[in-house]
C-alpha cells in the first residue's frame, strides 16, 4: 500500500472536532450536551439573503468568474468604504470562505520552509493552512495574565529569521476575544515595514465589538505599507451564514492579487447561489446588527459573571468576537473535556468545551485552558457554566482518587 | 515590497481564461463571439435541483459536516452502486467541486518534490493543483495520430523514478474526448500494483459517452489494488451545475480518507445550500440524461463533420466528454486564437478557441492544436466552424505577408 504524504500526516486534526465522537456517544445515551465548543452561531441569517435564495431565477447553475461576481465585488468595496476601509473592487477577490482566502494568501507568499509568525493562542486552522503550503508557524506567546494583549515587539523581533515572510494576526481574536488597539496595530505596521514582511490580518469578526468606546482598526488603514498588507474577511459570522462558504481576500498589492488569481482560476469559482445570497445580504439593515450585537453583549456578560463563580478560574472579559479562553483548576483539559462527555452528567445534561492546547503551537502550553464560545442563549449559558462548576471538583477528586490508587499499587 | 512566493510565480495561468480580455474587447467592439473554448454547458440544470433551492426551509445557513452531509453521502453511495461502482458512504468525501477533491487527493499523498505522472495533453489545472502541493508533474505524451490512446506501459515505466507517487488520468478525457478501454485501465492497474503507486482517476465526465458499444470502466472496479485507487467526481457536468461547487473524492483507502479529512476540517465544510440541491439532484430522472446525451452526440457529430471540411486539419472523433483536440494548419494557435479575437471577423462574428499548448506540460508540444468544446447548439457550432475555416487561410496569408515584409527589411 503506498504511503500518504508527510504533509498529510503532519496536518493537525481539528482540536474542536476531535471530541465529536464522544459527544455523539453521549447523545446516543440520551444526554443533553451544551455546546460551548463551536463557532456556529444560533443567530438567524438575514431574511434578505434567504429570500434571495428562494427567489433565484436561474435555469443553469453556471460557473461564475474566478474572482467572484463583479457586481458583488463592487458592492463589497462600497460596504468597506462606508466603514472607512477604502478599497476598490479590484482589491477584492471573492473566495470560498475566509478559509480559502487564508490558503490563497499563504500560498501566494510562502514557499516550503518559509516562516509565518503568529501570536498564540491562535485559530487552530492557521496551522493546517500553513502545513498545506509547507510553511512553518513560529508562535509568539500572548498571556492570559496580561489579557492576551499583543506580545511585545521585542518578542516578535526575536522570532524573525531570514525565512520569515509574514506575520498573521486575528483581530478581533479567536480564541481569546481580544481586540487589538490602533496603537498595537501601528506597532505591527512599523515592524512589518522595518523587516519588509507581509502582514495578514484575519478580520472575520470585525463586526462583533461590545463596548461603545472600542473601535476596530483595520490593517487596511495602515499608511505607507499598503503593499505589505492582506486582509481576510468572510460572511460566515457577519450574517450568520457559515454554510455559504463565501469570504474574500483584500489587498492593494496587485502582485499578490495576480498570484492568488492563479489559485482562484485553478479551482474555477466560488459557489454561485451563495454568492447571489451574499450580494443581497449587503443590504441587511443596521437594525439586524444592532440586535445581534446587543444579544452577544448580554451573552458575554452572562457568561463572564457565571464563569467568575468558578473557584480558581482565570479569565479576562473578551472585548470582541464570541469566544474567550478560561484557565480552569484542572491539570489537563483534553482529559477533562473527554471526561465531561464520557463519564459525567448532571440530571442528564453535560457540556462540551474545546481544550485550548490545540490553539497553541508551543507544546505543553495552554493545557489547563479551554476555549468557550458564547453562541448559546443566556439561559443555556448559565446552565452550562453551572454544570462546569459542579463538575470540576468531582473530576479533580476522581482523578486524585485514581492517582492515590495507582500510587498504592 | 515583500516578494510573492516562487510557487505563486510558477503557478500556471489558466490557458482557457487568459484570452478572456481579448474576448471582452471584441465584444465591446460589438462582435459576436462563439465560445468554443469553455467547459460551461448550456444545458439546463435538473428542475428537481432548482426546486430544492427555491424551497429551502432554513433560518440559518449553518456549517455542515466537513465530509459533507451524511444523507447526501449515503445517497451518492447508492447512486454509484447502481452503476456497479460498489462503495460505502464512508468511502466518499464531499468536496467543494472536483477541483478541491483533486487538491485534497494530491495534498494527502504528495510531498514537495514528489512526482505525479500524467498522460498529456491533460486538464490544465492538474498542473496548478500539483504546484499548490509543490509536487512535480511528469508528462507522458499521448499522440493525436494514434487518437490519444493510453501511452504504452513502457512509456510510463520510463517515467517512473523513486520520487513517483502517483499516476493521474482523466477518463473520459478532457481535453481529448478519449475514453480509456477496460483493457487500458487494467494495464494501468498492473503497473500501479507493480510499483505500489497511487492511481487517481478523474471521472467527472463519466456520464458523457456517445456510442452504445462503449462503456465507462471505473478505476474503482480494479481488483486487488483497492488501497491504491482514488476516484474524483463532480456534479458540475453531470447535472450542468458547475456553479454549485460540489464534487467528491472516493477511495477505499481509509488512510487517504483520514488525511483528506484533515484538509476538509481545516476548510470547515462544502457549501450548504448547494449540497441540498445536489442531494435532490440524485433523483433526476433517466430521461434527463437520455436527452442530454443525445443532444451532445448530435453536437459531436455536427462538429466533427464540419471540422473535417477544414483542409489540413487532423482530428479524431471524441468518444466521450464534450471536447476534442484539433490540429490546425497554422504554426501557433496562441497567436491564431488572439488574432481571431483581435483582428478578424466575418460579418461581425468571430470565435474563441483554447490554444492546446496549455494542456501540454512538455514545452513546444501541441502548439498547432486547439481544444474545442462542443457546448453550443448545433447551428452555432456549424457557424463557428465555418468562421474558423474561412479565417485560417486569411491568417496564414497575413502572417506570410508579415514574414515576407520583415525578411525584406
Ligand atoms: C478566526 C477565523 N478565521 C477564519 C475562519 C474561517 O471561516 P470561514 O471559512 O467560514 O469564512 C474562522 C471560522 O471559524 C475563524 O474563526
Ligand atoms: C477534467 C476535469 N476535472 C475536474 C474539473 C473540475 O470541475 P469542478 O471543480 O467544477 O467539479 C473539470 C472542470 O472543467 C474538468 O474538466
Amino acid at each position: 500500500m503506498p504511503e500518504i504524504s508527510i504533509r498529510g500526516r503532519r496536518m493537525p486534526e481539528s482540536p474542536i472536532r476531535k471530541l465529536a465522537p464522544y459527544a455523539e456517544i453521549a447523545k446516543k445515551k440520551g444526554l443533553k450536551v451544551y455546546h460551548l465548543n463551536i463557532g456556529q452561531p444560533d443567530i438567524k441569517s438575514p431574511e434578505i439573503a434567504i429570500e434571495a435564495i428562494k427567489n433565484i431565477d436561474l435555469d443553469i447553475i453556471e460557473y461564475g468568474p474566478s474572482a467572484g461576481y463583479e457586481s458583488y465585488r463592487k458592492k463589497l468595496a462600497q460596504f468597506y468604504t462606508k466603514q472607512d476601509v477604502k478599497v476598490a473592487f479590484e482589491d477584492i477577490m471573492i473566495t470560498t470562505g475566509g478559509s480559502e482566502a487564508l490558503l490563497f494568501a499563504l500560498g501566494s507568499i510562502m514557499d516550503p520552509g518559509d516562516e509565518v509568525i503568529i501570536p498564540e493562542p491562535f485559530y487552530a486552522n492557521y496551522h493546517a493552512f500553513s502545513e498545506e503550503s509547507s510553511a512553518t508557524v513560529i508562535p509568539v506567546i500572548s498571556n492570559i495574565e496580561s489579557g492576551f494583549t499583543l506580545p511585545t515587539i521585542e518578542e516578535f523581533e526575536k522570532a524573525i529569521t531570514p525565512k520569515t515572510k509574514a506575520i498573521l494576526i486575528c483581530n478581533p481574536n479567536n480564541p481569546t476575544g481580544y481586540l487589538y488597539s490602533e496603537s498595537e496595530i501601528n506597532q505591527l505596521g512599523e515592524l512589518v515595514k522595518k523587516h519588509d514582511l507581509f502582514l495578514i490580518a484575519d478580520e472575520v469578526y470585525r463586526e462583533f465589538i461590545y463596548d461603545e468606546r472600542d473601535k476596530h482598526f483595520s490593517v487596511m488603514n495602515l499608511k505607507g505599507i499598503e503593499q505589505n498588507v492582506i486582509m481576510i474577511d468572510s460572511v460566515s459570522k457577519r450574517y450568520s451564514m457559515c454554510g455559504a462558504r463565501i469570504g474574500c481576500m483584500v489587498t492593494k498589492n496587485r502582485e499578490v492579487i495576480a498570484a492568488a488569481m492563479k489559485f482562484a482560476q485553478a479551482r474555477l469559482c466560488p459557489p454561485t447561489i451563495e454568492q447571489i445570497a451574499c450580494e443581497a445580504a449587503i443590504d441587511t439593515p443596521q437594525s439586524y446588527f444592532d440586535e445581534v450585537i446587543s444579544e452577544y453583549k448580554e451573552r458575554r456578560d452572562t457568561l463572564i459573571s457565571e464563569l467568575n463563580k468558578i473557584e480558581g478560574i482565570i479569565i479576562t472579559t473578551p472585548k470582541a468576537a464570541f469566544y474567550c479562553i478560561a484557565q480552569l483548576p484542572v491539570d489537563n483539559t483534553d482529559d477533562f473535556a473527554q471526561w465531561l462527555l464520557e463519564s459525567y452528567n448532571s440530571n442528564g445534561e453535560t457540556v462540551m468545551v474545546a481544550p485550548a492546547g490545540g490553539f497553541y503551537s508551543t507544546p505543553g502550553v495552554g493545557l489547563n485552558q479551554v476555549r468557550i464560545a458564547y453562541v448559546l442563549k443566556k439561559e443555556d449559558l448559565t446552565r452550562a457554566v453551572q454544570i462546569l462548576k459542579d463538575a470540576i471538583p468531582i473530576y479533580n477528586s476522581e482523578k486524585n482518587h485514581l492517582v492515590l490508587k495507582s500510587t498504592a499499587n
